[in-house]
């Protein structure tokens, strides 16, 4: 063990890590879980400190040497070496510190390793021009945008994959359900359609969250004042940081703001919680309109993916979209977490940001596999039994509702009243006592009349 | 009392009551609250129905004499007139078919009222065209786009009062803390600014959440497919109330979709949740900022608004801060409730509209008035307590932080525990040992040097 | 107007008014709702007044003319009368001193107005004793235990009534479902037990958070420390108190705890939450189990209650179990309001103790009447479809299950296989195939075989 | 690869796995997380295997080959062998039947490999007389009731470090604050001790609904009837079960009830989320008590375990208050999770309990651990700064309070006001004006006039 000191007092450290003392009281005082940080988040500490470098040694505040120590050592953590030095757990007090200082200690350590006349010290070189404020925050940012593609695809395939279902099954007549009772009639087709235009909007809001992502605080330092970065670094690290990682990072207008408010992460996760509400009331369509074989609704044949039951037989149940469901729960409760998070930040910090960035990440990366699997699994593989629908559409007397522009809504109420009573149909009673001109019956009772806009062109509405 | 008959029975009504049976019944089964519906939202109901029967004439499916006296009770009613027989409860079951038909049943009898020659039905004149699953989400979307206006002045009169102040104290240094410990300084100007445009952020996600407001799926009638509404009218209803109104409304491009998803709502709940954190969360710092006045941290003068204690003499309270926070708590809450009603929505209807607006009305109301109140009672009058602020940072030892660049973190730890162990000051000690030239010392610890980046125009870090 | 001055300053208050300065300088500082402080609240504040006025003047601390005086105005008061002096309104910061202010106030000026010869002094003698930070929760307590008895009798109504549809519909066979797909069957004797069970479980945990309630911290004044009040105030206050009010009230172990934790809201609003979260699942089964009339599972008969649509001749929905949806996400997002409200309180007090009253006094109420109209208008007269329930169990495969014991678990899978694809039975293959002696067979497939644990009276499996 | 086959069709598995067919779909199937099912609720789900196999065993519906199989498979398991066959992911559709199904694989093949000459069925008899609806819940509860005396004893070591402090600081005179303004005082001795009575109180309510949890459903089989069981395992599988756990478990008084509802989740959910807003109320204040160290309140030593900061030299942040701040949001973002996850129930059965299960062992784990970290590295070494808090009371105005019931509110506010405006002090303007005897402004001004309830035995107010 070798010993270590900082500003609280001496530990032993092992002999071969590569971390340092900081890392190593983090590891003791937060023993929370053994999660440790996310590894995409000190994946994205490293490529600032990797542009840190570059652009330090060019404002003239870093050496030559030290600049490639730095950067060498980097580009190995990048590629994913020494990936288990990254000690530090994912629930960290100290608004990240930890973490931030476990990657400098690391890079300054293995800069030395790779090149022994360089000594690299983890707070005035690895970490020159910045602070944990700026870095961290800026990181998780970085992960969040780099996970986000991930995330947009998934939406897009599902609203894809609904799409297509919606053109298939463009004429198949279904009996439609306000507050889960019988109502008119609409299509499959249509169905599919409000879910794809759902899901469209879905993307399009997660999209525009995720792009305030991408304006971080990097250069405000320790409270956005930029305190002992230069200007030359200000003005020059987010560029050298884009130019590695292409995820248009922008510098934020005022830094100060940037550094303390954490309005984009609740923003963002808004954005998904109303995505998790949206798969959510989707999931549990697909489960009731699947439900049966012989007792539920049975509109829709959801694709068999696991036996149901370890005691019932041949039972078979709606078990992607029940994960999805689960999915949206979890990013539900995330999006409290964060917006309790969030609101509790004083003054010039929010100190709670290794909370939010788990909630966040976990969040994002839950929703994509959920809609993978939701699309591969189940929707990509649903199909509707349309005889069943059309039984159920002439079965239906709520399908009276067509008449009442012609006889009226109590009139129209009665013969309903009439047809249960009498085992009888509108249509034939209808029929039966002339109420109306056949042609106009036939359209009315049509596809189209059930489920479109009424067509005025046959114009008589009693017979002479 | 009169008797009237629905298809669920008959039932006395009170013989000069405008409203009938619908109402009546309402009023039995749903005694949660004494509160009535929302009277924006019945105020706009009210205008769909007269631009309902003013589009619906001339589609032909209205005569001209129905259509007069259902325009003319409308604009009584919209006067305020009969406000009283509007009395079903705010919360209700039913998606707000009691909303709806309380209106359609005041209108009617009060159209035959004002004409005794023309009979009015409910729900085959008055209600033509529309279901209330069109109208309801309708109306209550214009109602909260009717409130905006009033919510987004307040959002920009806030943020310009700390413009205002940002400018007013641009050079009051102040101690900067995070973590609620000592950090490097700043200004009361920056941190303004800071708040400015936080708020200014939030300005823009309220707006564009209440721009999606705006699209809304009137003509769509039950379920979306528009049945027994005309094409002619699908086409010019939105334009005919548009007129009237003058909320720039828009059609839902999918009316399906747009009948039975409330992610709109989510949305827009969720942009007041973020102004709610961030509201409280600046709340927060000002009664911390405002702490005292002997013992607390007492850099801002709140203005005194209220006799703080009944029982300690002499004591005031920051009251308008707090009852902002208190708001914030009830916005967050009102946001878990709309998200839970939103999940909740079955196959072509979400029936949870009423508890949505409910919510989201109230939640828009009251962040408005706290805002004001927040303008007007505190951060106009807001006075920075200079000298307090300058002297804090005159002896605050974390200013030390601006050696690090020129003699390392360690050795300004260093300096700073013994600054601290000798109750001297970091620059004396840097003076009285000719670490650094004069000139620099004075240049780091002036003001500009301690609250941005670093100036390296002053090259030489150690006296020859 | 007359001019009355605090520490604040001077203003003016209209002349005939009981309240004072305090209450008009809140109307104007909280402007955020028009409604008013809970008049039961109030009324508890007014009970506080005149038990501290008895025992203050027991205690030699206040003249027995100023007792006479206050102790007529506050009976005056209880009787409802001078209502409309309690104007402060429902959200105020300050933590409830407004409240507090208005109902000193009033009763100091009333006093004096009942005897000229009597000069009361709101904070000195009204007020003396007290402070807002006890005397405000203590009546806030005070209003939830004086409404809790209802709450709680409409919770046992719910169950009692659902103990008698347990009863009644004890024998009735039915199909079980888990995750929406048909599994093993059931009765309804079983199903509606179930819920009694699980509201009988939410009565004692109501009750149980509701004791909870009845510890106060009256007696602690500013801080919980007593300063001001004498020891024989703190002594007999309490007990004066429970005299007057019957509500069991308790003095707390710690006042200093008691007077800055608002742990005992959080609990009983997480008890209504769990309540909320019942009643919520158990309206979705009601809903679900009377869908249709024609295509949905159409087990239950819910009783009609209001004609379910607008535009949709004799629809009738499920409106009663609706408007309980709607209170349970009101009193899971008032949860929230409450949990973040009480988390944010700050060292020796919570000043946001007017938000959670004012919750907490709504998700009371809400719940209460709520489950009223649930029972009344819908759990009394529900019934069973019992032929439909008995014809899904006749034709379910599902059935099958209770063959794994004698056949095994895939032998039985095959079975079924079988029998769907056969449209046979799978009883009738068993016979045919000789698989099971026939009286076990009968034994298996009949209810008590399909709905009980297994009996092994009948041994053998196989036909020798 | 070897072949199996179930009833959705055949899948190659990994040879030497354990595992079969129903957890490799699993797999493919949730690819939501890469985090497993948790190692304890498995380990319980093993702990039912081994006791349903002795009781099937007396109930005879076991051969005595196949129960000495499954009990030494159970033992090797319990043991921790084979911990990798447990592969499916903690977020799963399907109500747990993947863990349980994994479960039942993994005993089969390893009782067979055990014992080659027996052939052990996963359905027929590892899983006899059970469902995944009965063992999969008990197994969760049974998991979090074994990490509860762990939760127990941190909430408990908390409470006593706190009543420690309280002994050691209960003379430490210190500003009351109430709304953050200076208020009476108090001692650091009551402020202790009111954090002792609330996580006391804590203790209390998270061990009661811990109690809750010991109801169990196993016995109920699928969907609470107890179908497939026998009488006899219905009636001996607890007590056998708590013969080996030794975790008091009960069978539920209505398994039909106990199979479907989660309130006892919720219920447990809701007493940690209570403890989680204390605690971060208590972190809240200790944060800000401990602020500074020059520009805070700087009343509390908290011990510095951190260096604070990357940037800023010798900086000290409340790292262990912040890391259960955190904490506490998540397990409030939880108990959404968990109220909507249980809300969402249908009919007989909770397919959601796998998130359930997950969030609620998560934050049983995480609350432990945070307040081990808060004893330990935080309140165990927490000092007063004794002279601060003297001094602030000295040069206090809100002491003049303790005039009120001698001179009225308004002539001690007048009092205040003047002292503060000559920059003198109230004592010393009570003795210049002779306003009260001398020995009474020594007993008023005297740390137990300033901290208790009023000593009337010094009677006169003012000199003759």
């Amino acid at each position: 063990m070798r010993i270590e000191e900082d500003c609280i007092g001496k530990l032993p450290v092992e002999d071969n890590a590569l971390y340092g003392i900081h890392t190593v009281r983090a590891v003791h005082n937060f023993p929370v879980t053994k999660e440790r940080m996310d590894p995409l988040l000190i994946h994205n500490l490293i490529q600032i400190k990797k542009a840190a470098a570059a652009v330090n040694f060019k404002a003239g505040t870093l050496t030559a040497d030290k600049q490639r120590a730095i950067i060498a050592a980097c580009d190995q953590l990048l590629l994913g070496r020494h990936a288990d030095s990254f000690i530090v757990p994912a629930i960290q007090g100290g608004a990240g510190t930890s973490a931030n200082m476990n990657v400098n200690e690391v890079i300054a350590n293995l800069a030395h390793q790779l090149d022994p006349d360089v000594m690299v010290h983890p707070n005035d070189d690895v970490n020159q021009s910045q602070s944990t404020n700026d870095t961290f925050p800026t990181a998780g940012k970085m992960a969040l945008c780099a996970q986000l593609p991930g995330l947009l695809g998934a939406i897009e395939q599902l609203s894809q994959a609904l799409l297509i279902k919606s053109k298939r099954y463009q004429d198949a007549i279904k009996v439609g359900r306000t507050q889960l009772e019988d109502a008119v009639p609409t299509t499959y087709g249509r169905t599919f359609h409000a879910y794809y235009q759902l899901f469209n909007r879905d993307l399009a809001r997660v999209k525009s969250a995720g792009e305030h992502l991408r304006v971080v605080n990097l250069g405000g330092t320790a409270i956005g004042t930029g305190i002992n970065a230069t200007k030359y670094y200000q003005t020059h690290i987010i560029d050298a940081l884009n130019a590695n990682v292409h995820l248009a990072l922008q510098s934020a207008p005022d830094l100060v703001d940037a550094t303390q408010n954490c309005d984009g992460f609740v923003e963002f996760s808004g954005a998904m919680k109303i995505l998790a509400a949206d798969l959510s009331k989707f999931s549990n369509d697909l489960r009731l309109l699947g439900s049966g074989p012989q007792s539920g609704l049975g509109e829709l044949n959801l694709p068999a993916k696991q036996a149901g039951s370890s005691i019932m037989p041949d039972k078979v149940n709606p078990v992607i979209p029940e994960v999805v469901n689960q999915v949206a729960f979890e990013v539900m409760g995330n999006d409290v977490t964060v917006t309790m998070a969030a609101e509790a930040g004083q003054l010039e910090l929010n100190a709670f940001e290794p909370i939010m960035l788990r909630a966040l990440l976990e969040s994002e990366r839950h929703l994509q596999r959920a809609m993978q699997t939701l699309v591969e699994n189940c929707v990509r593989d649903v199909s509707v039994n349309r005889k069943r629908c059309a039984d159920q559409v002439a079965h239906s007397t709520i399908t009276a509702t067509v008449l009442s522009p012609y006889l009226g809504y109590e009139v129209t109420t009665g013969l309903i009243k009439e047809a249960l009573a009498t085992h009888s149909s509108v249509p034939a009673l209808l029929r039966e006592r002339h109420l109306l001109v056949p042609a106009l019956i036939d359209q009315l009772f049509s596809p189209a009349g059930l489920t479109q806009p009424r067509d005025t062109s046959i114009s008589m509405t009693k017979q002479a």
